[in-house]
């Protein structure tokens, strides 16, 4: 069996290796975070102190950070470096959400040391990664991700190979920035209707039956009320963070700017969302846009 | 058997009286266009060159016309004021996409003569009606609705009851803003991709199984290539047109205003469709706003 | 001297009124609130109680009603039908704000029973009223804008000629609509400004010695600290108010609707100041929309 | 006299160079563009042939560089690394238009190697150039601001302090924005203007005298026809190109990722602009957005 080294075990990577060692993976694993470190024996995962013990044996790389800064301290730059410890690893699966840009130059890095790369960046959230339902969408040469794919599916349940090198991050992005439009054009499309008197329960039935029907008017109801376990039923406590829908689409707007493409309800989306976080938001869950849409209640009443 | 009177037989209103016909319902029609009311007995609806002669034995009527004006000139003002010569209707059903205002005067002017009335606007176009798999969105009292389903039925696959009379224009309305929205995102996701070298097929494919997945991603997508069957396959010379687009969001900024709704992702999407029509679209297909975001082909070979 | 009837007295007409009397002309009044009536002599202003009337023995009326129902009210339907009483009238000036329909249709009914008519909605606001210096910006034939001019110049200091009938509307709607973007798109660049550190007031200066420079830069300067006199240093509480920006800004939707010309910006600047309407900041100048920018109080301290 | 070593002699730097000469500094020039080179001699200007030449003697460098990766490479990294060669210079001033982040980098970089540095990015265009009527906002510490002044006035007419490094560059994308705003609207309400018949002329006197005025309507009209010295006035072929508007405004992109700054016109002014370059408008001036509203002369006279 491969042995793996994982690294950046938070609210996501932790879920995840604890997957692969229920598979039957040996996982090694290393978070800059101390605390996190003491956690992984909970797992089964073997906790390393420093980059160089996690690869020293690793036959394949996963790792899941936050951002591009991290990805090119832990693999390229700085201190530590990871290309250059990794002799053995045949693989390395970089499971971030990073931009396009930044996915190319480790691939291309990692190449230069003999290591194949494929970028995997992932679909469902915490929620997923908990119960084993994430989809990876990947980039790179084709053969290393049908080599990635038992571990992948490990962690998840679908697998889908976008294209070269980078094309993992910009069908996920595309696909994020698509979600986030989604979300809002349901949340004013509702508000319409409840400010005409409309049940907002009868209103998702009639357009989920018809040509409006979206993702979140099947899973996701941002309206409170319309579906017992969406975020919407918690206050917006649980899901999906705006802080991350946000990070989703800056990625998405850099892409825009490489490629000159123009993409107005993108950005659109991005600027409500962005003024959403201001207003307090960031913390809670995504649907919660809903909110910039409603009536105040006291403003209701004086009506 | 009840007695149709069927006002307004158009590219919609003819193929959904031949299925009443069909059914076994027997149909008297009244179309302005003299040309229409000669091609009647071919789908045998008795042609009547007036609206009192239409009307006279009617128990039900439908109507289905282009904008608002024309249902209140047809039922209240000037020359035709139906609601005086209906003595017989117990019902009138108006399949026609007006605004909620107008729906609901009219549903007054019915009630004031004793004759019950809902608002039934449809969603599947042209080749819904043809196919008689047409959805129902209606409006008005319940009891009416329901007396109304098997006519409906008869035209259509689905009817849904949205609430009180104007609602189910309301409902549609929502829809067909939300349903711009996605069209317009889904453009805009499958061009960002594209301009990175994404295969839109794939893309289509990953988008669809995951978050980003609306009805125009499985029933319509707007890439030329990705769908066999759909408008974009067709240099988007047959579906929904854009002017028909823009007239629904037109209703929906109407609505807007007396409501005092924020719908910032429709109202772009309405400005969007409206430049589109400007470049010349507006009889091609809704779809065809993905080539306001394209690359133009000259342009695309000088990077 | 010309004997004037006024109808509409409310915060502008007012005032309006107080400079035709301190010009010399003879002006009777009318308002639908008792409470204005009262209050009219003591600025010189006979209070008549019936639209009857103070038209009696007008040569010349003016208007200044809050929108189009009202004005079709007054003059053409309902219960006070002002253009069949006002015989002797030569002059029509109305000074509402309204769509250019509705002008056009006013026009119309004036014409057919002899009474030349012109639409002269202001600029200036409450202020410009009590100054004295509002602007007009006309539409109707020429010779009547002509005529009305030495009435005019009695309650401001600039009339525009625009055009035809309902251009004075259309030539309003067009100023206001670029004033509501002016104004979001330099509380924008402020607040971008502030949150990398700049002084706004030495942005603000930059940005008027520069390429951006606008009106609402010279006068109106939206962010507190930078203008001593603007409503932006009073709270925003007194001023041009959000609900009235938003009335303007719903006549030139409707105005686009008519046209189908796109007006992106304008349809985004529209959303955006329903938003802040929504979030209580109706009865608050307009300029406030700046707050939908910037960042939380708390929030900020917690970075 | 002090010596300059200006490095970037295009179609902005040129120019800029030449005033220099004529108000007696001594200039050396460095471009990487031989044929570049070969004209400067023609302006007074010695010519180099090497970075290392070009900065030997200098007392103030002056660069003029494209975007942020020129000014990377020329000043820290790579082959040129000018910082480390320019050990007599006491004062930098780069007025290439640049990020912030960037801006703040090259003043740190060069603060280590003890040589006083400033930003300062010029409003004007290749006209202010050539007229020497440039405007320069500058950022950095205000003593150096001080000390280039008199260079700065050499080339220009006016001189902003905007505040601490990297200001000079955020204070001109936030004026570029804010026009690129201006521009757009002011199109929208024009357009809107000729379609309900008035005269562009008209309505941008009107505008210009009210409220809605802003700098393109008094400088750089966009409607061909209105001013006669205008790009408008020759079909849009010199002037701001598209293609540099849509660099300032992806820097106002990149910044507001920063700063988590809401600038929804601002993006959506971004995504019109990049939709109108894809339409084949890169190299003409930003003032042709105009065209993007316009009714197409084959559809005008179909209606």
């Amino acid at each position: 069996m491969q042995r793996i080294a994982y690294i950046g075990l938070g609210n996501m990577g932790f879920p995840m290796a604890a997957h692969l060692v229920q598979k039957g993976f040996k996982v090694d694993g290393f978070d800059l975070d101390a605390a996190v470190r003491e956690q992984l024996p909970s797992i089964g995962v073997s906790a390393c102190s420093t980059i160089k013990e996690v690869v020293a044996q690793a036959d394949v790389i996963i790792s899941m950070l936050p951002a591009d800064q991290h990805v090119l301290d832990v693999y390229i730059s700085g201190q530590y470096n990871l290309l250059s410890l990794a002799s053995k690893a045949r693989l390395i699966i970089d499971c971030s959400t990073i931009s396009a840009q930044t996915a190319v130059t480790l691939f291309n890095a990692a190449k230069a040391q003999g290591i194949p790369c494929i970028d995997a960046p992932v679909s469902g959230g915490i929620g997923g990664a908990k119960s084993g339902q994430l989809t990876f969408i990947c980039g790179g040469e084709q053969e290393h991700v049908t080599q990635a794919e038992p571990i992948l599916l490990a962690m998840g349940s679908q697998v889908f190979y976008a294209g070269e090198a980078g094309c993992g991050q910009i069908a996920k992005m595309c696909n994020n920035m698509l979600l986030a439009i989604c979300m809002i054009g349901t949340s004013e499309a509702l508000q319409l209707g409840i400010d005409f008197g409309l049940d907002p329960k009868i209103l998702s039935d009639i357009m989920r039956a018809s040509s409006g029907n979206n993702w979140t008017l099947e899973k996701y109801n941002p309206c409170p009320g319309v579906m017992a376990y969406a975020p919407a039923a918690q206050d917006y406590q649980t899901g999906f963070m705006v802080d991350l829908m946000n990070k989703d689409l800056n990625l998405a707007m850099q892409a825009t700017m490489q490629s000159k493409t123009a993409t107005p309800l993108g950005m659109l989306a991005r600027s409500l969302y962005q003024q959403h976080a201001r207003q307090g938001y960031g913390q809670r869950d995504f649907s919660s846009i809903f909110k910039l849409f409603a009536q105040l209640p006291e403003l209701a009443t004086e009506k």
